[in-house]
């Protein structure tokens, strides 16, 4: 499973006054996405807290292509795009789930794997042999 | 169906630094029920555009009983608890899913249909039907 | 200064596609101006660190009248309606900048003060002072 | 002036279970700066439904530097980068108050003018001199 799909619906709570998504919520929705592959992959927080680590967002670029609207059922495809041994990289999409080939957004979202001062640690043993694994 | 069960589960961004669910997004999760759930009935977005009216959220009672954390898995249940020709009280809950006696918050939450001048205005005549069915 | 008033603007995220401020983004403000009101009285988060406490939103009531839209001036007027040892009920309300007599929404809202247990827990005798001093 | 300085503070909303602001809401505090400074140029949102145009945020990449806690003031600062006939890139970042050489996060974001068919759509000419007249 080197590509994972997270399906959602859009909310009113997700859309402002021009009745499309915020811009804004778009980046929560991807980090929706990360968070269930990542516990879907055993790397859930409990397992973080356990381990003494934390992943932060240190940076993103994110392009907006079609706003999706009120009800829409909208699927983020998330894939690894690189990794080193304390950050790594995610290819991340929106697309409408009525048509596969219209996409909504697309983001590259770096995180960083960080122990309890804040500074930057390599990943766990294990989760690194999963991201070599999952890195396409 | 004279309930509605909607599931979800907790994300970061519905969190705060207390580690808890932030108070007001219980508040969202009650209108995603709603909205689905009228959404499943036949009476979303599009079909209030056409009929001309809309649903104002008019007052609401809320009661935090227990908090929900990170990842957990809970449902918003959502029954139609009185209603007039302009009005309708829902009754919802949260609970866990894994441990459905345990209640995280419930609320009575008062809509209003409203024409397109923002005054009350009936429910459209198929909804009242539907409504009647729904009282519990 | 039995009552205080705290300013903002309706900002685009505030808003839903309905184009008016998104019903439970009030309670955000809400909280907002209590939690100005105790950091100007000295009973800010570094305060309940060091005293072992917190607040948490016991239950809360909100009546919606006048909906606030993008870029409206509102104030948050906040008083403290009542108090036992461990709780307090504060009446807050918005209302346009531009006419005091405008209010956009009412609410009281109940908050509990716990330990580190999460267990209530009286508020501290310093504070018990002010909120007596406070009670309109 | 070239540059626009917005203040804020970090309210509990913004936070999330790791007690620091959540990644995506620096981008809402990001879109308040950018609103106000339109607003206080004159371009603002009764401005732009007289134009028949709105703007749109077409892509932006954002760099995390260091985060922000709760209660913490801080400032936008936003610069515009550099402008099209339709599109604008803006300049921003958050710094600490208490310290102007604390930078949080900065973002170059980019916003497109629309019509009403959400068709890119050349700047109305006095908001054009104005661009020029900012671009630094």
């Amino acid at each position: 499973m080197k590509s994972f799909v997270y399906p959602l619906r859009i909310h009113i709570e997700d859309t402002d006054m021009t009745g499309l998504v915020f811009h804004a919520n778009y980046i929560n929705f991807m980090e929706r996405a990360r968070s269930e592959w990542l516990h879907q992959l055993g790397y859930d927080f409990k397992w973080q807290q356990q381990e003494g680590i934390g992943f932060l967002v240190h940076s993103l670029t994110i392009e907006y292509l079609k706003p999706a609207k009120l009800h829409e059922e909208v699927e983020v495809v998330t894939e690894l795009k690189s990794h080193g041994r304390a950050n790594a990289i995610f290819a991340q999409y929106l697309r409408l789930k009525v048509d596969s080939t219209k996409i909504v957004c697309k983001a590259d979202i770096k995180i960083v794997c960080i122990n309890q001062d804040m500074k930057p640690t390599p990943f766990p043993e294990s989760m690194l042999l999963t991201l070599r694994r999952l890195k396409t």
